[in-house]
């Protein structure tokens, strides 16, 4: 999951996403209460997420730590800004979606943001995607 | 995923379900707004999850159609009621949970409900759940 607000990016793994509405199109997302990413989320109200493919565990991994952008890449990968968010876009992976904020219910350690997707972008059809059991983890942010 | 409002129960199968937080324990199931189970949820404000196993995608399917109850069967399937809620707990599956709704966002054709797990019980271990991907269906309500 990525954000940016102003000139400040963020980006972190997060573990729990599931679709939530056909019409409108929403998800719902749980993101650590007292991370970066969430301080962002809040201020901007939109976010990008980035699906990683079966065998992109390091990326995933990748983004268990703080972010440290360079020019052009974040924690080391390279991205694009949405078009509808500005949020990172990670080229490497095969399938992004842009999303605005509806709703947030702040309750336990984790918020869970309900967001409607407003752009979708898939590079590589084929790949299937990162499953929590393809990994050793049980919770991966 | 199941509720018991007075005398009434309903029953319904969900796709869209992820955890929302350690501390406390919640979960965030997406639920369809014209349905009779969300109706008897936000009635009630607590339901139970029933968790299939790999192989039980018949009983998945089962639950597809509105609720067909019969003393000690819903569905067609021999339920107890759940020690917290009331709610059916399926004998054959091999996980089951209890919770209390704290929030609810009605935005889309499916509602959030955003819930605190009050009680659990695993009844085999080993048992492995049944994936979406294990399944030919994309969506199963």
């Amino acid at each position: 999951m990525t954000v940016a607000a102003g000139e400040e990016l963020a980006a972190g793994t997060v573990t729990w996403l599931a679709q939530a509405s056909f019409a409108p199109p929403l998800l719902m997302v749980g993101v650590r209460a007292d991370s970066r990413l969430h301080e962002l989320v809040t201020r901007r109200g939109a976010f990008a997420i980035n699906v990683p493919a079966g065998h992109q565990e390091d990326v995933a991994s990748a983004f268990f730590r703080p972010s440290q952008v360079q020019p052009g890449t974040i924690n080391g990968y390279a991205y694009e800004p949405g078009p509808e968010t500005g949020a990172p876009l990670l080229r490497d992976l095969p399938a992004w979606l842009e999303a605005r904020v509806t709703d947030q219910v702040r309750r336990g350690d984790h918020t869970v943001f309900v967001a409607e997707v407003i752009n979708a972008g898939l590079r590589h059809p084929d790949a299937a995607p990162l499953r929590l059991s393809d990994t050793h983890w049980s919770y991966g942010g």
